[in-house]
This record gives structure tokens, sequence and C-alpha cells, in this order.
């Protein structure tokens, strides 16, 4: 099943192009009793097991409009964490190294020596939101990835039980402003994680490690591989990543980039594809310039 | 005013040694309509000023017991982000600089080359809930600091205006394991990041920048610095941190910490004092050692 949040706030199932408006469903989702406190995880994806006959019941009566007239959000709205993997593919490594003056050279080693990183929530949008770009004067990355998103609440979980903690897939977008700053701040301006345009449930993908993908720039072919191209398969990065903290269901890893990476500017359009998931547009609107307070 | 999460989730104001339990004041509280959404600020703060009568007329009627038998939670429970200031010390740039074998090489450089870092939402406690060590065999370190908790919406604000858009202060703890690996994955364990034990609002802290902070383990002084020794002050923290991403009701930022930092094992007892913000004391729990799964 392809879980969607479009428009204002809207659960939709993608099938055929169309979107179904579910959102009656979300009658049936749990909700907190004490909305102040912490709940770490998504409750749409910790309840989607739940829903999912309320969503397989309001399908047949569903509201339809074509995928192309939605306005696609993240179909995780409230992760406790988005986690990133770097250096996952070694032609990615190979670019990387081959060019500290733009990637810097304060990320060196391995996986393991480098450790994930994180990206800030409140980066977070959907594919119909788009990017604004934050340092005109810096250069700023697309890095696309096979986004994964966590099913339930794991830690210290073994390599031969992580791929059961999967609750789906999505495309996702890790952008970057270069430069010598921590990867969590450099990475982490609002808009500067991008997922969608839903959510493909875990048992629609038989093999999520033989998955072609591809992103263009302007119709210009920039980035292209496979996921089995992966140094770190994803069982390992569910279970190498349990074991520094808790994952909760809605928790998203983004699993690397390959090769490619480059520079976009505001009135770019990025369109990205993963096999068996979707295609995604994303557009770079112009910088962001003002100041924003809201008292 | 001091404003407590104490418990199972209820509302506190301490006063004289006693928590004045005011959660009546939460039938205010704004209910989002789309709980499965992102709100992108905390609930609590976000209302902090909307909520304060409420509190005060649940003041005079209220519940009280006395401060030590409260069990205090994070007095932000849903923060966009936390936020992370490195080397702001002097003394504390020379210990590290000075033992790169514990400290690592890998981040080197001014607060401006190096750049903030985050800490997972997940990784957030009070004092009440304890720290629990995921590595037995790394060392863990105490890294004791001025939690400054942020209180409306702001982006690219200016310097001058950043005091204003603080919310309260709260003692923070940095919790981190050494190594090689990026610091928002060694400072996000579960539990490694300590906010409490109530929120100051700003109105009570003539000057932030002139605060005594000491750190004991087991009755040992380990850190002891006062807050006008920090290199990028608090105003500038924020205007810096809201450069690259939108700083939202709720943020935290933990404004670095002094020399002094050492290692902790389970069984130890931290206790922490900031001058007119509290007194706080966290017990190091035994080590993480099982697996955890919740379906």
């Amino acid at each position: 099943m392809k879980i969607a949040i479009f428009d204002e706030g809207r659960l939709g199932v993608v099938q055929d192009g169309l979107v179904h408006d579910v959102s009656a469903a979300l009658a049936t989702l749990p909700v907190p009793g004490q909305p102040w406190m912490a709940t770490k995880g998504d409750p749409l994806i910790a309840a989607l097991e739940v829903l999912r006959p309320a969503i397989e019941a309001a399908l047949p009566s569903a509201v339809t409009k074509p995928v192309a007239q939605a306005r696609f959000r993240s179909p995780v709205q409230r992760p406790s964490k988005i986690v990133g993997v770097p250096v996952n593919y070694h032609a990615h490594v190979a670019e990387a190294e081959g060019d500290v003056a733009t990637f810097s050279d304060r990320f060196r080693g391995s996986i393991e020596q480098q450790g994930f990183f994180l990206k800030a929530v409140s980066a977070l949008v959907g594919p119909g939101e788009g990017i604004t770009l934050r340092f005109p004067d810096r250069r700023n990355d697309h890095e696309m990835e096979l986004g994964v998103v966590i099913g339930r609440t794991i830690s210290n979980i073994g390599v031969d039980e992580a791929l059961g903690a999967i609750a789906g897939y999505a495309i996702a977008l890790d952008m970057v402003v270069r430069g010598p700053e921590d990867r969590s701040l450099r990475k982490s301006g609002d808009s500067y994680a991008v997922l969608g345009p839903w959510l493909v449930t875990a048992d629609e993908i038989a093999d999520p490690e033989r998955l072609d993908f591809s992103l263009h720039v302007n119709g210009e072919l920039r980035q292209a591989s496979n996921t089995r191209h992966m140094i770190m398969k994803l069982a390992e990065q569910i279970a190498y990543a349990s074991r520094f903290y808790t994952l909760y269901p809605g928790d998203i890893i983004m699993t690397g980039t390959c090769e490619g990476v480059g520079p976009v500017v505001p009135g770019d359009v990025i369109t990205c594809t993963i096999q068996d998931i979707a295609d995604m547009t994303v557009a770079i609107h112009p910088h962001y310039t003002g100041s924003e307070e809201t008292k």
C-alpha cells in the first residue's frame, strides 16, 4: 500500500495514478491523552497496522484526484529523529575524497569511524512544499537516497530481525550546505530533508537492496545507481543505529547517497525516481532572505 | 516562575521548596486538531504566556508536595531540536586539545568552523528519570551546561533581539560517549540529554551571563565556572543558529560546557547547581544491556 499525506493534512492511498482520500480512517487514530508530553514515535506510523482495516474500508467510497494535482507532504510528520548514513556508496566516497575543498576533510574514515549523523526534524518537508535554500553564497547540494521508515520501537536489535522492523520506503533528499561545520547543522536547514512522495509499505518491496534509482536536475541526469551498491546494508544500518539509541515508529534513516552529488540553485527542478516506489518532483524556491518571527 | 513537569505528566510551579500541582491550567492548553501532523514547537512552551493566567489562578488551591518527593521530567517534552554549542569555554578547549586520544581531533577549529551539533530529541529526559549508559566499554562523560529554551518561532533573528526570544533557563547535561564518531550520534543515546529540574522563566534571571555553576560526582567537585566565561555569548548563539534553521518554541540550546569534563560509571550520582536556577541530582543507572522491542 502507498500511504500519503497530502494537501492540508489529508490521508491518502495512491493507486493507478490517483490519490484516494481515506482521511475518514483517521477517526480511529489513537489520540494522546496528554498532548504536552513526549510520545517518541510518529502517531500515524505507530498505528499504521491498526488503522489498515479502516483505511481499506474507506477506499471504495474515497474521493480521488490525480496524483499530479495533490500537494504531497512528508508521509512521516513527527519522527523522533532523522538519521543519515555517510559515505555508503564507493563511487561517492571516491568523489568526496577527490574534492576535499568541497567536501571537507573533517569527515573521513569508514562508516563505523564516522558514525551516523542527525538531521533536524524541523527540516522535514514533502515534495509538494519544495526546498528553500538559505545560503546563496554557498554551494547547496542534492544527495538522493533510499529513505527507510522504522515501524516499531527497537533497541539493540539483531541484524537478522532488523528488516522486519521497517514500516516502508520512500524517496529521500538529504540536502546539504557545503562547508566545514558539523553535518547536523549544514544538513538541517528548513526543507533540507525531503521525504516522499508517499510511503510504500514494506510488504510491497520484494528486495529493497535491488532498486534502481536516479536523479535529474532540469532534465539532466546527475545521480544514478542501484541500492545493491550500498556498503553498509539496510539490516546492518538498523542494527548499528539501534545500538546507540532506541528507534521509534516513524524514525527515518536516509541510507546514503551515490555518486553524482552536485549543486542546485533557485529555479532548478529536481526529479527523482526509485524503482517500485515513485517518481518525485521537487522545486528549488528562491533563496530565503527575510527574517520571520511569530510571537 | 519555575515551571515543572513532574511524576506522570503533572504541571507544577516550584515555590519555597514545594511543587504546586497546577495541572488544572492544562485544560486551557490549545489541542492540535490534526495530531498526526507536525507542529514544530513544544505545545506547552508555545502556549506558556497564554497559560500563565490559568496557572496563577490554579496556584492558591494547588495540592503541594516537597520538591524532594517529586520525580521531575524534562520541562520541555516536545522540542523540534536540541542544539549543542561546542568548545565554548576556553579552559575546556584547552583540556580537549590537550587530550586528543580522548576527545578526538576530528572536532577542531573555532565554534563557527565546527558549527553547532544536534542531539536527538529521543535522548531527552528529566533528572527524575536518570541516565542509563549504553556502552560499558567506552568512556561516558558529563558535560554540564546552561540550558536555554526558546520561547517563540524565530529565523534569521538579529543579535539585539535574540535574548528576547528566550522562554527560560534550566540545567542541562550534555552526556556523551567518547570516540571518533559524529557527535550527533555519540551524544544522542537514550537519556543522554538531561534538562531540568524545571524551567525558570526569563523574567526571573537578571543576567544569564553572570551565573555561577558547578557539578559534583559522588560529592567530588568536577566542574565549576561562571556563564560569563562563554566564548560565544547567548545572543550570538541564538542569532547564529537561526541563520541555519528556524528555532521553534521549546527548542533547547545547550550552551557549552566548561573545563572538568570527566567520566561517570553506573552507581554514580551527579549533582549540579546553577545560581538562581536550581540544584539537580541525577543518578547513573546500570549499563543498558538488553534488547527491547515493542510490536
